[in-house]
């Protein structure tokens, strides 16, 4: 018992130096050599727990979207209203990503090392639209967001506009600027960026997007 | 002077073949070998003019951007109303990602593969997001877009939009319904997806992001 235990704090202390080097080199760039010495551990030790530098990013990379799902489930167990509710679950992935060098390397890896990891990028979308999607209804029956709209289109742009929005302030400020970002983001997204006075005078999208 | 136009069409039949092959598989997997193929080009023509895998993806990458700056300028050039010349211009981008090998490769290195080419990561959403302020102050001189918002963050949050619709259309379905989800971008960027009755009950999204 006492050697499991053991063995799980290696683990740990394995995965956690793993965040400190991929969150600030690229993943191409980071070797194992450098998390042996920030984990202190053996080689042997590391080679026990995984058995590839792709292994342990893995590991990395399901973590940081392990906690972005609990805080995503959290807030959906809250009363809170839809819009408050999105807003809030926003926030609390921002300061993930300030605070956590795991979440920052599982973004890192996951977005700019994405050809290696192709067999897993595509899940973290479909569980973010499904989420998404239930605080937009929710929304909607509070009368917040249009009931003419489609949940799930409405759902599958807030998180597209989201990554995009991550991806901006990561790649020009490594995320110094994302609280900034998220707040315009929100403005915009919920009111659009027309005047009041172009309303009356709405653009065809469809038509000039497709004749 | 025929040997240089025999060097200038080899070095382009390089660059197309590299496009294929980089459009279908990841940087990782692809290799100068399959672009040789594609190409009918010898090893020594291939390395006379790129001296590595990467400065041929670079080519690539910076021949994509270019080509999408260009359809920018087009569009700036013409005169039509600000929003519909974007909502135009997305549109071209989109139908260069269809039509063009050479983009969807330059895309699928310059996103999926970030960490590679990060020295050139940042300067393509700059370009973009100083193009994209243009239309925007046109759009505001036109009465169109509220002039109570900040030019230069509406464009860069339109940036951040087309960027994560493309990403999430890349990764989900390859770029299929690239049409779809720029239309649903447009109309909830424009016009927000919050329900008109709750117009005059506006959140303060300040405070729910900072409190």
């Amino acid at each position: 018992m006492a050697k499991q235990a053991r063995a799980h704090a290696t683990r740990e202390s394995i995965v956690q130096a793993a965040a400190v080097v991929f969150s600030n080199q690229t993943y191409a760039q980071a070797t194992l050599g450098e998390v042996l010495r920030e984990a202190g551990v053996t080689q042997g030790a590391l080679y026990f727990h995984f058995d590839s530098k792709q292994a342990l990013a893995q590991e990395v990379i399901d973590r940081q979207h392990q906690l972005f799902l609990e805080a995503g489930k959290r807030l959906l167990d809250m009363p809170a209203r839809g819009i408050p509710a999105m807003i809030a679950l926003s926030r609390e992935l921002a300061s993930q990503i300030t605070t956590s060098a795991l979440v920052r390397a599982g973004l890192r890896l996951s977005t700019e090392s994405a050809d290696v990891f192709a067999e897993t990028a595509k899940q973290p979308y479909e569980d973010w639209i499904a989420i998404c999607e239930l605080f937009v209804r929710r929304a909607m029956v509070e009368g917040d967001i249009s009931s003419q709209h489609d949940a799930s289109r409405v759902a599958t742009f807030v998180i597209a506009t989201f990554s995009g929005v991550q991806a901006l302030s990561q790649a020009r400020t490594h995320w110094a600027d994302i609280s900034d970002r998220l707040e315009e983001m929100w403005e915009f997204l919920l009111n659009g960026v027309r005047s009041q006075s172009a309303e009356a005078d709405r653009p065809d999208i469809r038509a000039l997007l497709r004749d």
